[in-house]
């Protein structure tokens, strides 16, 4: 009955409950188990989505939220069935203010498309989460990725979300200035919520200028522990460095074997710097001179930006990478204080050593942000959970020395069990607010608790 | 009866009822109507904190935190009466981890106090309220200030609170690590709540290393827009510039006439730069060639501490500057998008000029951030209400263009009014959250709502 409601509210060609498109609202690029949902929605705009949460509302039917579906903790899998909201169709970009370096998107403009709108004007987004996942989704897992360590989260780049609360209430976190200390500041409430506090209409993103000048360097050190250190001594000069990234020797044989590369065997790490032309040649030197006081080798800078290209493709298809077929894999998400860092690299090493398994360790090491990838043959019995004991001794270990569960991912599904260690008492608080903003329970359920 | 409680619960030497120390906690530095607490608490620690809170409870007595008293909004003035917290005993550096550039302190250290602390490590914390605030008061507030335009404000630089919540539980709001997507991103409710939401134990503040060199400069424009558009241009060109502050004519010749300096009596442009020695030279170039360009005059530069020193005595001296002998100020602190910054500045100065009255403009304009501040007579009739009625119609103007009420200064008794104009909705959220985190309502009640 709801689904015709929905038909009768939307249209028909916004409601869809054939099979295919089912199946494809089923699951994300996790691991976790599909869930069909019972229809899939494409809402155009704000009355859209009052329309559907009015009809969930009074069916008290689930209602969870689909970007692009390349989540890693399965936080758009609609376990619990119901309604699937696909933001395909909210691509709009709302306002776009470029001298005060903000936009205001549909959360359904995805990365790569907002940059591709901003660069004729010189201007961009920089947060990358290495896939080019919707607005709406990065906001809703508070995604990061490789510029993490200049840019921060999704958290530190958001001045306003346009939310529909599940009351059908339409609230505005913020403005548009650039700081604010009026009200409370519920913005980061809702970052990284995953659709379990409202739903996002709209989102006013901080821009900055395409850099003048982008200069890509790489270099090996001989243990992971080096290459923490170097990460942190870049970050105690406080240069403001664009990507700094640590592939782990194992990790590179796999680059160099599966794709034909021909990077140095060893740890590495891959660094960018961008900005001003003359201002990024000092830092180039400055790095340089640092990480080979600190044992660096195989130093190799380049401004060509074919050879960036591969460099940072080589990055990208590192999870690819490992793919093999027939074989499942398991990811982990940690982040640490970076003091901890090596002690957390050797240790998820040693981990995936003693499994027998393949596997490798990498990250955005600038901000304590590291990802494991095991290897495990479905049908070999035991193996998958040889591979995830890995994810949860890296999980636990990393909350142990004061970092959390997960730096990027999400909690989605998979990291439901660790909440409770790593948040203790302020659980009560995060599902008092679920409770305040949610009290039918139908935005997103069975996530984050 | 409370206050014996206390005094057996803390031990005498930490609860003081003489009418002297009543009076100091009556009152911050806004011109605010003063109200003494019933009772000064001089807590040590959680613990004392916890038994405040444990009689407040169940006496139902209101709690208002008190830093340093230097806040503008009257946040700290227990307008209900109750217990005053004064935090000047908790001042501990709980853990120090130059490796991690995190530190964790109880909230009663103050700015200064900290960054003395830091010195000898080469490292510092970064965000400069103008004022030697307690981190507590500045965590409250969502403090920024001049180096707002490289830093942010306070909720930038915060990666974990221990809060006491009314009911007596104590939690985190975050870990030590960088970043995270775990549970609700719940520290930025906190910061900013000027202790409407539990009382403050512990925070856990980025650090960030002292820069090799500091360069400063000043320039002056012909006009105000002039100024907004120079200040536009550095941050569309991703400068990380540490200050940039404006000061129109009339605040300049006002220091020059009270503190005896020889500026250059035009609006101005006060620059400051910081970080490795040959990238902040190259800085300055860029930015020296920009503004040029822009047609600033009186370019003057100086890296001779001395020199340094004596211009942000005379930005920190502003606000004395225009104080005088038997008259009263009332002062503005809008933000607003940086695009609308011109406009909003030649309006402040008009809504000044109109009244006949005398005062000044100036701000952090590289984040849209600004200040007025007008002098009247309290024994001339109708003065107060003209001055006031300046800030009235800033405040409004700034929400109307998509900005916000107060930028840094917070909400306290003084911005109540124009809460439901900027929050709309939301509001219904915010008075949700206090709901939920003080069910009885005495925690520093009567501020933000």
């Amino acid at each position: 009955m709801f689904i015709q409601q929905l038909i009768n509210k939307l249209g028909s060609d916004k409601v869809n409950v054939e099979d295919s498109v089912l199946i494809r609202h089923s699951h994300d690029e996790s691991p976790h188990e599909s869930v069909k949902p019972d229809v899939v929605v494409f809402p155009e705009n704000r009355q859209d989505i009052e329309g559907i949460l009015e009809i969930a509302r009074s069916h008290e039917i689930p209602v969870t939220p689909y970007g692009i579906g390349s989540g890693l903790e399965g936080a758009s899998i609609p376990i619990h069935k119901g309604i699937s909201v696909n933001f395909k169709n909210m691509k709009q970009i709302i306002d776009f203010s470029p001298e005060d370096l903000t936009v205001t998107v549909q959360p359904g403009v995805t990365r790569v498309e907002l940059n591709q709108y901003l660069q004729e004007y010189g201007l961009m987004f920089p947060i990358d989460p290495n896939t080019d996942a919707s607005i709406g989704g990065m906001v809703a897992t508070n995604a990061s990725g490789t510029t993490g360590v200049r840019y921060g989260a999704m958290k530190d780049q958001i001045l306003d979300l346009e939310v529909v609360l599940v009351d059908g209430t339409v609230i505005h976190t913020g403005t548009k200035a650039r700081k604010s200390s009026s009200g409370y500041l519920v913005t980061n409430l809702f970052v990284g919520s995953e659709g379990t506090l409202g739903v996002f209409t709209e989102v006013t993103l901080k821009l900055y200028g395409i850099p003048e000048e982008t200069i890509m360097a790489r270099c090996t050190f001989d243990t992971l522990e080096m290459c923490a250190k170097a990460a942190q001594a870049i970050s105690l000069k406080g240069i403001p460095i664009l990507r700094l990234e640590l592939i782990d020797q194992e990790s590179i044989e796999e680059i160099n074997r599966q794709n034909g590369y021909h990077f140095p065997e060893k740890h590495s790490l891959f660094l960018e710097f961008a900005g001003n032309k003359q201002i990024v040649k000092q830092e180039v030197e400055h790095v340089n001179h640092l990480l080979h006081e600190l044992g660096c080798e195989n130093w190799s800078v380049s401004n060509d930006p074919r050879e960036q290209q591969e460099l940072w493709r080589a990055r990208k298809e590192l999870s690819l990478g490992f793919v093999q077929e027939g074989m499942d894999e398991v990811g982990a998400d940690v982040c640490v204080p970076v003091s901890k860092l090596s002690e957390l690299l050797i240790y998820a090493r040693k981990l995936i050593q003693d499994t027998g398994l393949r596997g490798g360790v990498w990250g955005h090491v600038g901000d304590g942000n590291f990802h494991t990838l095991v290897l495990f043959d479905p049908n070999v019995e035991g193996e998958r959970e040889l591979a995830e004991s890995t994810n949860e001794a890296l999980a636990k270990k990393a909350i142990e020395v004061g970092g959390t569960c997960t730096g990027e991912h999400g909690v989605g599904i998979g990291k439901i069990k660790y909440q409770e260690i790593e948040h203790g008492p302020a659980i009560k608080v995060m599902k008092g607010i679920k409770q305040l903003l949610d009290p039918y329970g139908i935005l997103n359920p069975g996530k984050l608790f």
